[in-house]
């Protein structure tokens, strides 16, 4: 099969054996990839991961258990124990044993196939197209924000960041509260938000902000080192920050002001795939016009130049000829 | 008067003349004034102060509103405006304006006289001898972890500091849980612990911890700036770090750890006093063991040495000849 590999240095096309699924696993024929900021860190060298990249896919299961045969699919990131403490507790994305599809120790979507436990599988409504639910993963990922935190009716809530996370959270919070405020550094990206009624600033303007009017909440969400920062500078004292950016680097952070100021500052990771088949089910969102690009996995160089531009939100590996 | 005066670079002893009370203050005659780590970060540019350091004081009212003439007091260090959204919220030690006792824009108690709002005064019963009164605002600031976060009985909480605010705060929290651990760096510091039946261990021996028993809530109280890097490899995912230390260094942070393991990161800063108070009235917890000197305001170059030295605990300063 045809897959990118990253060596450590650099991402390349080979030509590779298909996966065997093991026991309790399938192979899938995957259909589309979509690329996320962690594959573009990992290229930095982000949990210093070698092998095939990518973690948001929809695909057809060719073989395994039965019951899957044949079934349009997508599947948790998180390969766990199923045994430990975390597994018991049905928090399995933090199973410490664990492996993560693309990210850490097993080979991702990037490719023409991959394999995953049948466990993690979750079949894909016929309702919802290949391009749309390939935005599975990363919409759960946004709707977890919502598990974390009650957002109060018209609360007061600023979004940092204008990229591809942050205009699927901006999508999911603006129901909660019109109360929104997104931040960033993009106009033509921060327009898409303006034409959805939601208020939007240039990050240069934050200084406009009344400091008597800082927000209770602030989600951090801007793929960059200095996120933190600008939140810790917005968030009023006794406040949440939710922080949904990784990244290679290990900022330097100004702790005293989040001791003194007393803020919550929650970490915000994977989510609930059945919630957010949902919400493309019932059509509360619709993610495809955030595609910026859909290049086959050839083309990948071109691929990985259009989604590290800064220009462009989600660029998608087309897995199948 | 004698006060000891930071300029910005250096502390020295002058003549100072004795502050005026303004409306609604009361002039304070110092007795004793503890040392705190936010002093000694102050000295390495914390918040940039200048002026009278000290905020842990216990002394005598001798001017002011007559409810307050002759009445052993000490006082809340946050000087807020009264009348914004937190002072209303009785959130006063958020106010935005506040200024802050020996911390920011208000002189403070390493002097022989202090001003201060008699809204911030608290009566000290005569059962408290001065040398446990100078301690009711770090054991306030230690007791509001238990405001933020209820410790179930025996839940597993591990302590990273074996100083004098640690100290207090493992006196506080031993009552809660007897599955309390409290990792240090100085033997001598973490006996006090061990001789009150407190589990403890050296920060070296950290990796003999099982990674499957990580627990749910770490305590930072290292005063060092690395504690929160230690912080982050010990608590459990989707667990809780409460973080009490301040200084002058923005640290470099492994961010993505906190949202990969979706930690909780709380800051903790100041106190109740009358819940302080009440602990000590009750003999709750007898600070004074933790006393390592007395000295004279003359002799403050003694006093800041022993301070700074890593083998002190509490270091006090005698106001008043």
């Amino acid at each position: 099969m045809k897959a990118l590999w990253f060596d450590g240095k650099r991402l390349r096309l080979r030509e590779m054996k298909i996966p065997r699924p093991a026991r309790k696993e399938v192979l899938i024929q995957i259909h589309y990839a979509g690329i996320c900021n962690t594959d573009l860190e990992i290229f930095q060298g982000y949990l210093k991961f070698t092998g095939i990249p990518g973690h948001e896919f929809v695909g057809r299961v060719i073989a395994g258990p039965a019951p899957w045969l044949g079934k349009r699919v997508t599947g948790g990131i998180n390969l766990a124990c199923g045994k430990c403490g975390y597994c018991r507790a049905g928090l399995n994305r933090h199973c410490p044993s664990r492996t993560v599809l693309g990210i850490s120790d097993k080979d991702g979507a990037f490719a023409e196939y991959l394999t995953l436990p049948a466990a993690n599988l979750h079949p894909v409504p016929d309702s919802i197209p290949d391009l749309d639910a390939v935005f599975i993963e990363p919409l759960a990922a946004s709707l977890r924000i919502l598990d974390q935190r009650q957002i109060r009716k018209n609360q007061s809530v600023i979004l940092l960041g204008d990229g591809k996370l942050a205009q699927l959270i901006a999508r999911i919070i603006r129901p909660e509260t019109k109360n929104l405020l997104v931040i960033g550094r993009h106009p033509e990206k921060l327009s898409r938000l303006s034409r959805l009624g939601i208020k939007t600033m240039l990050a240069d303007e934050m200084g406009k902000i009344d400091p008597g009017k800082k927000p209770e909440l602030v989600i951090e969400a801007t793929g960059d080192p200095s996120g933190l920062e600008m939140a810790l500078e917005l968030c009023q004292p006794t406040g949440t920050i939710v922080l949904k950016s990784t990244f290679h680097q290990s900022p330097e952070i100004n702790l005293s002001k989040l001791v003194v100021d007393e803020i919550h500052l929650l970490g915000s990771r994977c989510g609930d795939f059945t919630n957010a088949i949902k919400y493309l089910t019932r059509k509360k969102i619709d993610p495809t016009d955030l595609i910026s690009g859909i290049y086959e996995l050839e083309n990948y160089q071109g691929a990985f130049q259009k989604a590290g531009s800064g220009k462009s939100l989600k660029v998608i590996l087309k897995c199948q000829r």
